[in-house]
């Protein structure tokens, strides 16, 4: 895809990837309503295969290549959802998928692209040798460089979720999102401005990683620099295919404090009963920090991922 | 309900709690039906309201009381699910709950009685004291005791657990139940024969609680003296009421180990990205040990709750 998705595009992404995603549920919480005093509807991407949104744009990107192209596999650097994620989408076509993966990741992320037969590359864990080795493996390989959110199929592929939400739970006022490279944000902002015009997106970001909101303010990608946060999944510089369409389409951006995040988190685990990355919980600490005008409204939050070492909760 | 309840009280049941429980999602795993090798459908009443099925009967028994009934409040002794569920119930329709704890009960679930505006009165922590207090507040406030599961409408409202499961998925060869009390199971297996008599129903128990295994062989009603089990909703004796229904409608019972139920919450855990207290995974921790004939089978398991203190998880 080399232009920003329109409407048919993300209808068109739902339907192709809709066999081999889940169909994630929304979940409600009475508890959670009094506290914030909104409704709150919360669409559990944290529930989807391989633990995280990214299954979504991943699948529709391996599902959209031509026959010639998916025989050479697919390759990515991440060390985080969009690797695993890759390489089950690349498992299902059959493909392979190669990944580079610095060598500090998390045992349980290098165990979970294997467990989907991905072929690992290590590197040094800085962005120049991630770059520098992919681009090895792919003159290597001949393989198909898919970027975690600076592609438009990805995009289209992400939005996708909101779509979902958007289906199951009418009159929404507000959507908030986080915010990290800005593939699910972009993808959100441009469903939502497609199938629910009066419904508003907000993206919600660490304050310790917050150059989304530096780069909304001031017009132009301001890269992430050392970022200190516990959501690990938003530690990326924005993309500069999703930034334009979150300038356009997301109303605001909002910063949360690190005990919030994981306040949020705990509040989830143990009301709503489910697995959240620190992530996945920005979105609402965002409403219990009262970073949001919520009161009496309908609010969607996607909830993001569930990719946690349990081992090490933070609470 | 002076009897064993029919398809239609059932049905009758599950129309009048619709608007105060929540209709809880069936989840899947690609991973864990390569792992069993069957297909398996996870009922997820610990997202039901007050975080377990408890909350289906309770709020059945209090809608149906008559308001000169209603008026004085509602009455049980219980240190876990039921009294939360009951606490809530009673709130909903604004009277009083009173509730007898033992004095060792966790400050969690005290707490969450309290939330609900329940009235604990404290008690020694033995059945014969729970009971005995028990009646004394009855006898001072002639409010309506709600035995947690041998009383025919509990078992009524239990049993549209299952009712929804059999609706949202068709053609299940089995449906895996825990057993403490036998609320649930009673109630499922009623449900399952009522609507879809080919299924079959098994119960699942700690080896450690074997008391309704015992009772099952041997055809009478032993009592579960000293058990000992990290499944804390499992503790309790066959209620005489739930008995005559298991033995007419559930296929078998088998056990577990301690440590296919640890092994089973953290599968839960880490693959479903949900949170279940012990006691649920005892029939995933069934299918583990191998001790249901599973292969190629549809089955449905009822994950009965997710009531846990997060800072004592055993794995």
């Amino acid at each position: 895809m080399i232009k920003i998705p329109g409407k048919s595009d993300i209808l068109r992404a739902s339907e192709i990837i809709q066999p081999y995603i889940h169909r994630t549920p929304v979940l409600t919480s009475e508890t959670f309503n009094k506290l914030i005093g909104a409704e709150l509807f919360f669409k559990c991407e944290n529930f989807q295969k391989a633990g995280a949104f990214k299954s979504r744009g991943a699948v529709y990107v391996v599902m959209s290549l031509s026959d010639a192209e998916a025989k050479k596999g697919v390759a990515t650097h991440s060390s985080g959802n969009h690797a695993q994620a890759l390489a089950r989408a690349a498992s299902i076509r059959n493909i392979p998928a190669f990944i580079v993966m610095p060598s500090n990741s998390p045992q349980v992320k290098i165990d979970a692209v294997k467990q989907y037969s991905g072929h690992i590359t290590f590197c040094k864990p800085t962005l120049k040798d991630r770059e520098e080795t992919l681009q090895k493996v792919i003159d290597n390989t001949k393989a198909f460089e898919v970027h975690p959110y600076d592609n438009f199929s990805i995009i289209a592929g992400q939005a996708t979720a909101a779509k979902e939400l958007l289906e199951d739970v009418n009159n929404l006022d507000l959507i908030l999102c986080p915010v990290g490279g800005g593939g699910l944000l972009s993808g959100t902002a441009l469903t939502t401005h497609y199938l629910s015009e009066k419904t508003e997106v907000i993206a919600c970001e660490p304050s310790g990683a917050d150059d989304a909101l530096r780069s909304f303010k001031t017009g132009k990608i301001i890269p992430s620099v050392n970022p200190e946060t516990i959501a690990d999944g938003l530690l990326t510089s924005l993309g500069k295919r999703n930034f334009p369409i979150i300038q356009q389409y997301v109303k605001d951006i909002v910063t949360v404090s690190e005990s919030s995040i994981v306040a949020a988190m705990r509040l989830l685990f143990e009301r709503m009963k489910i697995v959240v990355e620190p992530s996945a919980a920005v979105p609402f600490a965002a409403l219990l920090e009262n970073k949001v005008a919520a009161k009496t409204k309908r609010i969607g939050i996607i909830l993001s991922g569930g990719n946690i070492d349990l081992k090490q909760l933070p609470f």
